[in-house]
């Protein structure tokens, strides 16, 4: 055991790798050179074309031990993952790591291959029962937490090496050219696939949507392809659209929206050239609601809007708010219609999003960005992976990622939630170090951080409800009491990995 | 000195480098993993932007026996090779190698400071002065020629590593992002470029219209982009389109296109899902209006059209002839609006074309190609590079990728030349193995390889002026008597390198 540097007891190894512990954002630089693969030939004549998964597995030359990702651009309407562990099951294979981009709850089919060893490591954030169950000590499976910029530098450094990823293709030829516009599992962006593409040592693309030579536009080329499968179906349509993606009405809501609002106007960064990424939650979308109020009052001409795409975005665009979108996800089938449609509205790969250990990631350039948290700390450490009962059960998307890359985030999280204060003495697990985090706005008032003085002093003049954190603690405590001390076991289950590959911390089993 | 398979004289090194001599098209197998380059870190406000291109070379470390690179999209209106290399000579840097996509007349400035030992290798096919110098003995500059394909493979697998890469970008932010729709200098497709972006260990956008960030739509991303500088001017807009880009007049060009046509026709390709590629050659256009007007005919509903791209092609994609166009170069300022507005229209990398060692090329998908020679002989071979004088004059492009790639590869010839005949005993250079080439065809008739029997007996059954290739030879020598041997000092002043990294001839000193 280390202690990192936020005082989190960081194990020396974990799934049989050793660690090293998070010092700070920004001194860790890359040692390796970007990972390799072999070459390969491919002739005319040759054929991609599987029967089914089973053939393009065995074709694969997937075995016990290996690596294989899928991406989570269908999140809960996902049917890909489960089918192809399944048939992995089904074939004998067994200790196969899964370093997809995001588990959701749709995949709680596979506890029952983890129990039997089919699968043995998650290398990815989990959303649902696994993460649950592992906190609660029921499943032994190490998972390594990462947010998508990390998970493109560990898929491009060969930290995490892919042996056979499985591309869900909603569009696709026989030659493996696709994008995710076309056909009955249309999601939109494939930006999470981009990394898997370049990096994994057998490329598979799967599709419900096979289409006569050539699949045009390409936004996965037939040049990065080994292998393609027809499939009945890749996901639930109707669930793709999965998260909420409505403004909250919740009056609560409404207030910390409009603090937020403030927020950014006291920045001084909502002027011509601005850029921002907000989520799809309920509190999010008001803040860009306001947002939007005020660059149509101003008449701000913004730079980009990022991440995560919305209809309430593509609103913007579309207005001339924004000049283009760099969207590495649709999060609803209106952005996936202005993607089909609009060039403006830009295809992005995870790792221009947000991967550290490149020649520059987009988030670097965004102005200020709206996250949530299920719990923040006096120190502004923010936690995004487990819920106050100690369970893990959120993945940590892009949260350390456009925290660091924007000048100003902002988190936004009603005081008190499930009668447990938001604000705590420390996090309970720590997502994205305070350092990049600038502003936590409740509805009981908004903290901001000393590395950001002179929005403080702005937000002041304004005569915003500025509160010291530890006063908006002591305010809130007030109501809720101060909470109960959680009781873990000293078992790691699992690790969140900051995007430069060092440590963050630990998630522990609870003790029950 | 060793034999080819091709009983060419192939040198044991070249450019101090071991040379492996070419055996047939298809058993060379890729030994290597791709190449990798180091990972880099970047931060919010880290900035890009160069004052100017000394500065951007500084920055990039280019140092005394490095390899630079740069791509020939804007063709003979290229003023960035020059700018470069003049630069570097001011900077007192020497022995440096060009790994550019190709080399034309108008970096006939180059000369100068090759005889200055400023450049000391050009690791790529020229067009123009440099090579017919070379060829005369008057420059001292080992040559490497490789075909478009080839260049991608030896970039990709890291034989020819380029420490820096120049990309011409018409349409550019600060940040790198960059397309080539866009600006003064738009030339459509950046196909070329992708591999240098890929693998160049320093990635260096060079523009004349550098936009508010971000341009869009993004064809190389800034994730991929080290330094960014502005410059007046990138091309000669007038001579970007310098190739001739016109249906010939010519009554033997005619002839020949018709001929052309008929051997499309009788190959059985012209079917529903036809696949084409032509140059933008005048007989080669001509072969392309006779072949759609068969297509309009049947009511053919071709599935692609690749390569360099001309206003020929998009018309028939308009017009529903092709399902999608796959363009790693556009022609024509046509084709640059096409790519604009078009999806259908799609922008493929220089890899994903041609390159024969990765997951599957456009070029294996081809039904019929059609290519010119400036000589062929009688084992089918293709010269593409040497004139008849001996002069290394032209650079291979896609000649023997397409040739390989397309199940029916056809020669558009005319008989005779400066009163020199097109087919000989053995060509003067070969560019292209025989093995790979289908077809031959004259204005004197049509000579079809014993690869190809059916095909030849289906012509034979259409009464086409099918002959013997020593038949049709021999008619041509019957008017221009029997050419002159040619008459070569033992120095090499050229390798043609086949696409797979074997070496398929040798050009020499022309004794004078």
């Amino acid at each position: 055991m280390a202690r990192n540097s936020l005082g989190r007891e960081i194990p020396e190894r974990f799934g049989g790798k050793p660690l090293v512990p998070y010092r700070d954002p920004w001194s860790t630089r890359p040692a390796a050179d970007r990972a390799t693969r072999p070459l390969r030939r491919a002739d005319p004549g040759d054929k991609k074309l599987c029967h089914d998964l089973r053939e393009a597995i065995e074709r694969a030359g997937l075995r016990d031990g290996m690596t294989i990702a899928t991406h989570h651009h269908l999140r809960n309407g996902d049917h890909l993952l489960n089918h192809v562990v399944r048939v992995i099951e089904n074939m004998g294979i067994r200790d196969i790591r899964i370093a997809s981009s995001s588990v959701h709850p749709v995949h709680a089919e596979l506890v029952e291959f983890i129990r039997e060893g089919v699968i043995t490591g998650i290398e990815c954030g989990v959303n649902g029962l696994i993460g649950e169950l592992a906190s609660k000590g029921e499943l032994r499976c190490p998972i390594t937490v990462r947010s998508h910029g990390g998970r493109a530098r560990a898929v491009a450094s060969g930290e995490v090496p892919i042996d056979v990823a499985f591309i869900a293709a909603p569009c696709c030829d026989e030659q493996g050219n696709m994008n995710g516009l076309q056909g009955p599992s249309a999601f939109g962006s494939m930006g999470y696939a981009f990394p898997d593409a370049l990096h994994a040592r057998t490329v598979v693309a799967v599709t419900d949507n096979l289409v006569p030579y050539p699949a045009a536009p390409v936004s996965i080329p037939q040049s990065l392809v080994d292998l393609v499968v027809p499939v009945q179906r890749l996901g639930d349509p109707a669930k793709i659209v999965s998260t909420t993606t409505r403004v909250t009405t919740d009056p609560v809501g409404l207030q910390i929206a409009r603090y937020a609002a403030q927020v950014i106007e006291a920045s001084g960064r909502l002027r011509d050239g601005f850029s921002f990424q907000t989520g799809s939650g309920g509190i999010s979308l008001a803040v860009a609601e306001n947002v939007r109020a005020l660059m149509r009052e101003r008449k701000v001409k913004g730079s980009f809007g990022c991440g995560g795409v919305t209809g309430y975005f593509v609103d913007m665009l579309e207005e001339g708010l924004f000049q283009a979108l760099f969207d590495v996800q649709c999060f609803d089938l209106r952005a996936v219609e202005s993607i089909r449609k609009n060039r403006a509205h830009v295809e992005m790969s995870a790792d221009t999003y947000a991967n550290p250990f490149n020649a520059g990631a987009v988030v670097n350039g965004l102005d200020c960005v709206i996250l949530g948290a299920t719990e923040v700390d006096v120190d502004f450490n923010v936690n995004a992976n487990t819920e106050s009962n100690g369970y893990l059960l959120h993945n940590t998307g892009g949260h350390s990622d456009t925290a660091a890359g924007a000048a100003v985030s902002i988190i936004v999280a009603p005081s008190i939630r499930g009668r447990l204060p938001i604000v705590k003495d420390a996090v309970t697990t720590v997502t994205t170090p305070g350092e990049t985090v600038d502003v936590v706005v409740t509805e009981r008032g908004i903290a901001v951080n000393d590395t950001q003085p002179e929005l403080k002093a702005e937000l002041l003049r304004r005569r915003a409800p500025v509160k010291d954190i530890r006063e908006l603690q002591r305010e809130i405590y007030a109501v809720t009491g101060t909470p109960r001390a959680l009781d873990f076991e000293d078992e790691v289950v699992a690790v969140i990995e900051y995007r430069d590959g060092t440590i963050i911390d630990a998630v522990r089993r609870v003790r029950t």
